[in-house]
């Protein structure tokens, strides 16, 4: 406990944000960082100001009207299972806390638009998800100031670093990529990368290329292609690979529906999976498994994601403190038919 | 315009349900159906009170609390594109007019629970839309005793056929694809069918039969497989099928899932698609023109269904009569490569 902790008389019960803030000296500003989990306080501010809520207790201050039972969360385009599988997860977690889960979509813009926000202020939920989409630092500083709580699902573009986040451990999944090829026997190994605005594909395309370099078989930068996680980019870059004097024996795609595009290239090319090309990807959506031959892919817990995100919501509007400030879940490589080794091992 | 329409004095400006019911010699039950868009009042009945609220106006009972700026959208089951076309269709139109989509689902099941109400009535949005789900005749009163109304979307089970519906033209897309297959020259013809408690999949089937019949190849009984929509039991039907001493030419498999399974099942049979089984779809998700070969199948607008049964939500909250109490959207066929002409034309 700190000293300051114990000092000067206050009244009974938990405290509020300005009552922290005048006990520990500091602006409420800086008592708001800490307890919507954001990082960009000294730590020994920080310190004190949880000690301070753990001795004493803290409450929200009383606002104009309480919030709905409801959380917000935003993407930036609603498309695709990844959607899918990440509102499952945080439905499950609010349907156990009886809240409704709110749905935006910003039509493929990575910002929300200045409405998305008066909305959101107008109808008071206990916090937003914002998923693979950022917000600005002045509409991200609006929602605290009506302390709706913030948390970012695969953050994108420029995030605030400070803003509390769930992901999945994308590097170690690309690494597990580059094991298995490289296990294989494959040492001509092309990479269709994601958008490099994202953090979550820079990890991936980041791991593979240590996985690569670690096993002592580095990748030809020829063979790395920037993509964008859509499917069509997917079948024109592999389609470029593949007519190569020497074409890769494998290629990293580094989400599902860039797998799906590659799949699309090699038949057109009648390039047979795995005998002439083998092929991972990354996500591992419900329709992994059905794709012909069934997919070697990264799985990313989408759904625990989701569910991880909520569960931040929740303790940041009920004014605990996070364990952790960046959840991250783990990976896992999951092997199906799209892999074999290369038939041409002098290839 | 009625002859009571003019008769008896009232205050002036728009009319209560009880103003309209005293006016018309009614139950405020009556009056409450008719301004909810059911159709279950006798049409003299339903004529006179539209006579009324088109001459005098209507106006919604005064609520002790005023509804929050959402549309609630209920899902027996949160998965697949087919959730996210819809989703993307509601988002849109709730959009424009500044609405929150808040998103429920029932975990499978096909009639939501004692809570789901609750969390509805507790959190008043400007109406309901319930997706190929079910509620029970208590639930929906309840509802409407709090003047939130409900739209149905792809209704299942045995919903109240008064409640007001949107959806596809289901029976016609059945025909479409059945013509289709019959013009390429096949004869021996399988269908995969859909869940037996849904309307829209014994439309599916019952427009292909009678497209069958009409060209004078009517169905093979043992050639009708009953089926689920789930990728899984279309791949275990379609081998049953491809493994029969006269396999059919062509499988139309009722949704774009159960297609899927039917590719897998060629896949592992050695059969080719569409050389040796021409397969038809029904949904058209964005992923279809994406499978090897592309998916011929007969698309259903599911982003307009999501929109239009949004739109009847906005029309029933303002007073507004519907202009149709059913909303059917018109399905069509997109050609794509996994139909041809069968092999041998004898088989």
């Amino acid at each position: 406990m700190s000293p300051s902790a114990a000092s000067g008389p206050t009244p009974d019960g938990p405290l509020t944000i300005a009552q922290l803030a005048a006990l520990a000296g500091v602006s409420t500003a800086t008592v708001s960082k800490v307890v919507n989990g954001r990082s960009d306080v000294s730590a020994a501010t920080r310190e004190q100001i949880e000690d301070l809520i753990r001795t004493r207790g803290y409450r929200r201050q009383r606002r104009p009207t309480k919030s709905a039972a409801l959380i917000d969360v935003l993407f930036h385009e609603l498309r695709g299972l990844y959607a899918i599988e990440i509102l499952n997860g945080v439905q499950e977690v609010a349907h156990e806390h009886r809240l409704g889960v709110v749905l935006s979509e910003m039509g493929g813009r990575h910002v929300p638009g200045h409405d998305w926000v008066e909305e959101v202020l107008a109808r008071r939920p206990i916090g937003v998800v914002s998923v693979f989409s950022g917000l600005t630092t002045e509409q991200s500083d609006r929602l605290y100031s009506r302390d709706i709580p913030l948390v970012l699902l695969d953050p994108t573009g420029d995030p605030d670093p400070d803003v509390p986040s769930a992901g999945a451990s994308n590097w170690n999944g690309g690494l597990a990529a580059a094991r298995h090829l490289v296990g294989l026997g494959h040492r001509r190994i092309a990479v269709i990368t994601g958008p490099d605005h994202m953090e979550a594909a820079r990890a991936r395309l980041d791991g593979f290329r240590s996985g690569l370099d670690m096993a002592g078989a580095p990748i030809d930068p020829a063979l790395v292609r920037p993509g964008d996680f859509e499917i069509e980019t997917g079948r024109d870059l592999a389609s470029d690979l593949l007519r190569l004097d020497a074409p890769p024996t494998a290629i990293f795609a580094c989400n599902d529906g860039t797998a799906l595009g590659v799949y699309h290239a090699a038949a057109k090319l009648g390039v047979r999976i795995p005998e002439d090309l083998s092929v991972v990807g990354f996500d591992d959506l419900p329709k992994a498994k059905w794709t012909v031959p069934p997919l070697t892919t990264v799985r990313q817990p989408l759904k625990a994601m989701g569910a991880a995100a909520a569960r931040m919501i929740l303790a940041l509007a009920a004014g605990e403190p996070l364990p952790q400030q960046r959840v991250e879940l783990a990976t896992e490589l999951v092997v199906r038919e799209s892999t074999a080794p290369p038939r041409d091992r002098t290839a």
